[in-house]
């Protein structure tokens, strides 16, 4: 097969299309040439952490949101990869809210076992992607950043699997310009210590505020108070946690909301979300959508209406996530290799699209919505060769975890469930999550450390 | 003329370069069409302010660098327009070391008064400029952010005036990834008063490293520690302000530096400067260079000797900036416009950037990098229309003020210089620096705020 494939960004989704094809070549398959460019240094997007905020060594925007001490804020059974549990990459059954290391460690056994990292380019940004009618080919230009060297290639298929939780949605808030303090997007989030003893202002009311607000009264912050514009989280917040309405202003370090109220702040986070974001794509091949379950424009979720040469792989709002994108990267896979033909009448593709639309507004609650994005798992599972797997069990975990979550904010992830890969227990974590300071993955696992290891 | 002109950037060099060409259509030349690309939605490059970091609105790195509270650091006396004096703008003379308001505001007026708004494309980012050998054009590709829409033009003559204090030069050192504070890059520091109480530590020894400290200090730090690589600043500090020897790591909040000493410390300001970063163009039109006086591959400093239609404004190492941004401006428009010819020969104009580099090596101190540099403002000015200026007298200010840096580097912005182009000496300012906590353009000019205005 002489088909060239680019796939943009090596995290959970780059690398769910990377072990895609290595799957079908290790059973014999043709596969094309696979190049798979990488901003940063290391592979595991969101889930490699690193100190730096803003731009990086290189001057490029820093890819990563994550943050010290986070934990997975779902049941790992909802997201475990159907090829590779997390009993056969540990030796053992592990407990259900794995920190940061330990994903990143379960993420790369996989991809370390199935060998791939030879098909990536590393500190490679791409600076623009366009489409030849006539050739019918991709022009992809990247810029190797350590030899500070731009190049063009040509591609048959181009993958996006650059996230869309690495671009900060950052509103403005009258007041902000003589702020005597820090504000901060959720994305330049990094050590909740920094805000020991201070008083915490989170304008949001999504899975960044409730967390970053969860890591600050952990750590130590003095107070915290979300603000919402819709409805309040309501959960049953710590003494020192108060949530109000909207944001309205500031005047220098005093917080002014919708209902009059004010209080004295230190420092703004602001958990407003994120934005797809594909500064390298022209008009023709770029994504427009909302943060939502049934994107925008995509066939299946995955192939984009206006040229199905081009996927994007993880584009969704999420519920599910490395399971599915397994199931979208393995269904890419499948077209490319022709095995799945996408009908030539894009008219066919629109009302894919507007199917699902209409499918996922239908749903009445959070309830109907993991259901709808299980259901859309199971759809793609089934047309390739993917582990089958009890999707239905997972949306049991997802439904316990929001029910653990309603009984207790900050004791939710001391909570257990069964896999739905292997059928075993989670045992539970040796301590419970508000007194475990330390996030590594030799304290999580119960690893002793040797002297020399240890810090 | 039927020639197209692309200016990137419409800060202090791309708005000189507008200038030139306003003047001399003024002046009855046939002029090309000049379209500049403008980032932000405003112009001033980095003296327009904001409160963002990191990503702005649209998720593109942040330009600007600007910090509250910020005054120039040199006299104003050294970088006045030619052809706009501070008396013109604000009616009389000022204050030698205005605050960034009042600078902005005098920058402003010059090209609100030429007219040249119209030919600024704001909130658009170029995404690529590549060069046709065949057809001898260059094709930028930008992106109009608002309206979210890609496209491309092609133009004669590029010219980058795209700054280069806005991509920061990040290092790391060992233990970052596990500090329990805040560590940010001088790109990044907004609001000194963030760090009250604070222990801080600066690293470097440059303009970023002497102001913001400074700032902090002003502002209220409990103490302000800076290290640096070869020596100290060695200014006379107030006794809270120390300088060690390089940072060699840090382990939570402990520094320890190169002679063994530590300090405990609650951020760190990485004051390590600036890398001229070029994101959007290609190989063969991507100026690479140190920041220096005598840039590499820039014959005159301006005129890119693998492609002598590309231009590069601003992109010197500076002490002098404004009067230099114009001399630079005013000698590549003269390019365009066809009244001064280029040499054919590229080894003359590698010969050109050579001598300038030799020149440049051959000075002593820093006095004799201020006289090098006066001179090649002299020397561009002397090919054009530019106003004659009393060079010398702007050297004269320069080293006044370095001079009174070693004597108070609280006190220097307390001093007065005479003005090189209309001759009157600035009145002493009404505060001292230190005292002066408003840095509004009210304040400084000391006009009475009408009740309306007031804050």
């Amino acid at each position: 097969m002489d088909k060239r494939v680019a796939v943009i960004g090596a995290g959970p989704s780059g690398l769910a299309q990377l072990r895609a094809f290595q799957s079908a070549a290790s059973k014999g398959a043709d596969i094309p040439e696979i190049v798979c460019f990488e901003k940063q240094a290391n592979w595991g997007g969101l889930w490699n952490y690193t100190w730096r905020t803003g731009l990086d060594q290189y001057g490029e925007p820093v890819h990563g949101s994550m943050y010290r001490y986070l934990w997975s804020n779902g049941p790992k059974e909802g997201l475990e990869f159907a090829d590779y549990s997390f009993e056969e990459h540990f030796g053992k059954q592990i407990a259900s809210y794995p920190p940061r290391a330990v994903l990143f460690d379960y993420i790369e056994g996989r991809v370390n076992k199935a060998g791939v990292r030879d098909w990536i380019r590393f500190e490679t940004v791409v600076r623009l992607v366009t489409w030849d009618e006539k050739t019918r080919k991709f022009t992809v230009t990247v810029q190797d950043l350590p030899n500070d060297h731009c190049y063009s290639e040509e591609f048959d298929n181009v993958i996006v699997a650059s996230g869309h939780f690495s671009t900060p949605n950052v509103p403005e808030f009258p007041g902000f310009d003589r702020f005597n303090g820090r504000i901060l997007h959720a994305h330049d989030f990094r050590d909740a210590r920094e805000f020991i003893g201070k008083d915490i202002l989170i304008v949001g009311t999504s899975y960044s505020a409730e967390d970053i607000g969860s890591q600050c009264w952990k750590y130590g912050a003095k107070s915290i108070t979300n603000c919402y514009r819709t409805a309040p989280m309501g959960f049953d917040w710590p003494e020192n946690w108060e949530e109000r309405p909207l944001l309205e202003r500031v005047d220098i370090n005093t917080a002014t909301f919708k209902d009059g109220s004010t209080k004295r702040i230190d420092a703004i986070i602001l958990c407003t979300g994120y934005k797809h974001h594909f500064p390298f794509l022209t008009d023709d091949l770029r994504l427009r959508t909302a943060n939502r379950l049934a994107t925008a424009d995509l066939y299946k979720g995955v192939a984009y209406v206006h040229n199905p040469a081009l996927f994007y792989v993880g584009m969704q709002d999420q519920w599910f996530t490395f399971n599915m994108f397994d199931a979208q990267a393995w269904w890419a896979r499948d077209v490319i290799l022709g095995r799945i033909k996408i009908p030539a009448d894009k008219k066919e593709l629109v009302a894919d699209v507007e199917a699902r639309v209409a499918g996922e507004d239908a749903g009445q609650d959070s309830y109907d919505a993991i259901r709808y994005q299980g259901d859309y798992v199971k759809e793609l599972i089934a047309e390739t060769d993917y582990p089958s797997f009890d999707v239905d069990g997972a949306n049991e975990a997802f439904f316990q975890w929001k029910k653990h979550k309603q009984k207790g904010i900050m004791e939710f992830r001391n909570h257990s469930y069964r896999s739905v890969i292997t059928g075993t227990m989670a045992p539970p974590h040796h301590t419970p999550w508000k007194d475990a300071l330390d996030d590594s993955l030799e304290s999580y696992l119960g690893i002793e450390e040797t002297p020399a290891a240890a810090e």
